[in-house]
């Protein structure tokens, strides 16, 4: 924005994406330690009425007076995701999030904006920095995701070599996830809930299901992994996953 | 192994598998730092003749008394690697540093194995991981791979919601390269080096050329991130990579 003759304008705070990783707090990077300690104002999403996973992970490194921005969801559990009516208060609330957090940049504030697992990873804070990242100065610190808190946990070795590593939703019809897995080395597949029937069946419709492994609450305390042939059940919570592992020409 | 009648047997140390990161060592997890500061051993593995980049990043947090064991891989440069020769001669080297760090485990000394990037991607820790996890107590503490460091450093969001990512070696045929390319939201493509006009032809092919994004020493001083379409000669270094964003539908 061009600055009028006279107008006194304030130098713009800086954005910070920050991952705070899977969950255990201990694997917060030290760059993202300093970046939470550091900001003036610290922001993280949350549903309405429930704390905030992020916050939990980081709030051991906030400072007494530091603002803090929680940028709440609506409330849209009874809206269907393909209709116009959840699209339409997804994009407003996500609009009138980043205009919280331009407020506090044009005043001179740094934002670190926490997201779990990794930022440009399937995080929400995509939604704001595609709307602040052109405005601000803006930096990303990459966090660990959740597949690979996973696989960590699971002391499971996914992908080597000349491996190819497929990431594919749970929501995916049988037939399509059935063609992708025989086409790849190493899999991992996420957004469970429901799907597991379905996704089980096209594991075993691949060849698959022997070697992947369940997930659930990766790093968390009581979190646990088991072969997914061993689970005799088909509940899964919708932060689960699975773990298809490559490298099958492993020594 | 069962203990025989009046033998003294010491309580065996714990292998760490430490993802030490891309490159930044502000990008190491505090977890990664107390097991590396905490461990008697700390071992890297590195090409003969050349310093340990996972050494470089962790060297900060070794403590003075710390036994440092340099896993130095054979030279093979001139065996090509689909050579019985080749595989002999690294399936003995992995099988010799497993032993080495096993007679420290034994002892009762606890092991950081350094990796770069996280140590169950790709990584080589994964060779020591099959030989010793079945046989010590055994903890992965996950890193920032070098792909999140790339988007991350490049500002670029990457997959969200139901999107599919494939993660694809450039040494594939340009045939299947395109083909995958097609079939996918979004991409990484690692293993450019020489690759790099066919892959370039590849995504031509499949009309994803605009868009991607070619990064270069990702977290690195000196890392840069450009269109690879603006990107006009064919040298690429082993490790950049290409990005090929998904999330086609982003609002």
């Amino acid at each position: 924005m061009p600055q009028r003759a006279g107008e006194v304008r304030a130098v713009s705070g800086t954005l910070f994406g920050v991952g705070t990783g899977p969950g255990d707090p201990e694997l917060l990077t030290l760059k993202a330690v300093r970046a939470i300690a550091g900001a003036d104002v610290v922001a993280y999403f949350a549903k309405r009425g429930n704390p905030s996973n992020a916050r939990a992970i980081a709030a051991g490194h906030f400072r007494p007076g530091q603002i803090e921005e929680a940028l709440d969801y609506p409330v849209t559990t009874e809206i269907d995701r393909r209709h116009g009516d959840y699209k339409s208060q997804i994009a407003a609330f996500y609009a009138e999030a980043a205009e919280r957090i331009a407020a506090h940049l044009e005043a001179g504030r740094s934002v670190a904006v926490l997201s779990e697992g990794d930022p440009l990873f399937y995080g929400s804070y995509m939604h704001l920095h595609l709307r602040l990242a052109p405005r601000f100065p803006t930096e990303v610190i990459p966090g660990i995701t959740a597949m690979s808190g996973c696989w960590s946990a699971a002391g499971l070795p996914l992908v080597q070599g000349d491996d190819i590593l497929t990431i594919l939703p749970g929501t995916l019809a049988r037939e399509d996830l059935t063609q992708r897995l025989c086409a790849t080395d190493g899999a991992v597949i996420m957004k469970l809930g429901r799907n597991l029937p379905k996704v089980r069946a096209a594991l075993a419709d691949a060849g698959r299901l022997e070697g992947t492994v369940y997930v659930e609450r990766g790093t968390t305390a009581g979190g646990f992994s088991m072969p997914l042939a061993d689970k005799t059940d088909d509940t899964a919570p919708y932060f689960s996953l699975l773990l298809v592992p490559g490298w099958s020409t492993r020594p």
